[in-house]
């Protein structure tokens, strides 16, 4: 992938980890509908920046992209049910995601419920399988680092400390501190999973773990702004004709205001790409992702 | 544990359990509630007999209790999650358990969703820290087998089902699968962890399954009986004073009727026992805990 555009690149890893996800999923749908749910919200459209995240930084370190799927559709399957129970009615309560209805809608909060605990502890199987990679050791390694920053001390904890300061003013430490969490957790473990994969040094670990913290701030500051403006993901346009939701997630412009967020988006960019220097011309293409992080428009 | 008589080892291991739990549990409840919910839940009064299934096998295949207590708390955490989402408004709708507010009850139900997501992540963490076992290929299966049995194709396949036939009329062998899914996985599991900690013989670990799958369903049938009579777990002695629940699980005494249902855990516990045979008096507990699942009162 470190030979194409980062949008051709972006769109080869959506495809294959797709496709990589579906292989992975049951096709049974007799007994109940609860594989139907996973489907539904594993396979709807999405950036899969995670995988891609996970994907670069193996094949920076000399791995293979295509031996890192089994392991780039886990990490997305963690995502998945991270958005079906953030979307459900007792914590962010949307209807719509991606422009399609939230897990819950199509189906029902139970369902979701458990749709999500399915593809969370799916992605633990998948990890532990030896089919995934031949080095239990490895396997161990990946399963700790994803499970750390999806879990209390990483991005459920920040979920929970957005729930908690729906509609309360929040410092901007505070907030950065629950983006870091609810974000930027899961963007450095597919960081650091890729690195694990390519066999990388400790330097070359935290290097991309750092780059990964700065890209996740930004990314989340960029969701704001676009949220602000009212044309992220396909979503707002949809709330446009919806009632506005009574609860408001804690949001970096309410707290610093436009232009200082947009100054923070630089100085994000440009720290990120700092710690890249180690890599050379290899890491390329996560310059661009940093650049698309910070410009993109969806 | 194995020259105890069973009500002293089930206490042994339920305080050693519960103190281990405790250990590993984290402490801050500084910047969010989500841990004090993860406590509340876990460190409530519980049988735990999955945790002791574990440690006794672990025992009689000659690996020592003590060195097997961290796999038995990620096996009770991973129970208890399962009962605080179990108890969600939009599943069974259940106010107490064992005599005190549900998570949901006691903080929120978007907080129970997050500490029960918590205590699941948490699980496979432990499982997979070098703390818990020295080889890696070992913690690789033992997160196989737990992920594999709480999974879709498991426990939560099983809530489902079970939620999918509520207030419906359900046959004997549905109930029976719905029931082995539920219950019996999570049981089979903590067996089968027990039998790969003590180096088990393929023999070995599936005499283990098949008997941990017979007292698994007798285990339910029992709580049918003794909800139907009304004094399961105190939680009924509590609905006793509220109203009645608009919802009904499917029940094996409604199914089948009591006679039937008694018949059914006899024929249980003499099938379960026989696949014991090969450990011969060395398994003398897990004897004992047949006749304990089939005939306790609470």
């Amino acid at each position: 992938m470190l030979s194409k555009s980062l949008s051709e690149a972006l769109f080869t890893c959506a495809v294959l980890t797709k496709k990589k996800m579906d292989d992975l999923l049951p096709n049974e749908f007799s007994e109940s509908q609860i594989v139907a749910a996973m489907r539904y919200s594993a396979l709807s459209d999405g950036k899969k920046i995670r995988p891609f995240l996970l994907l670069v930084c193996a094949e920076i370190l000399g791995t293979p992209a295509i031996s890192a799927l089994d392991v780039a559709a886990a990490i997305e399957f963690v995502h998945v049910y991270s958005l079906i129970h953030d979307d459900l009615p007792a914590m962010d309560d949307d209807d719509f995601r991606r422009g399609n209805p939230t897990c819950h809608k199509k189906f029902n909060e139970a369902t979701a419920i458990l749709a999500g605990d399915a593809l969370l502890t799916y992605a633990f199987e998948i990890l532990a399988d030896s089919k995934t990679h031949k080095d239990p050791s490895i396997r161990c390694e990946l399963i700790k680092i994803l499970a750390r920053s999806a879990g209390f001390h990483g991005m459920v904890g920040g979920q929970m400390l957005d729930l908690e300061n729906l509609n309360n003013k929040i410092s901007k430490e505070k907030l950065a501190n629950l983006h870091r969490l609810k974000t930027g957790e899961l963007f450095m473990a597919s960081c650091e999973m890729g690195a694990v994969l390519g066999h990388a040094t400790m330097q070359e670990r935290q290097a991309l773990r750092y780059y990964a913290h700065d890209i996740g701030l930004a990314f989340q500051i960029r969701d704001d702004i676009l949220d602000h403006k009212g044309v992220s993901f396909g979503k707002i346009e949809l709330d446009e004709t919806h009632p506005k939701k009574s609860k408001e997630n804690a949001s970096i412009v309410d707290v610093v205001g436009m232009d200082h967020a947009l100054q923070q988006l630089v100085l994000l960019k440009t720290q990120a790409t700092e710690h890249l220097k180690i890599f050379g011309d290899k890491a390329k293409i996560l310059h661009e992702l940093a650049d698309f992080v910070v410009t993109r428009e969806r």
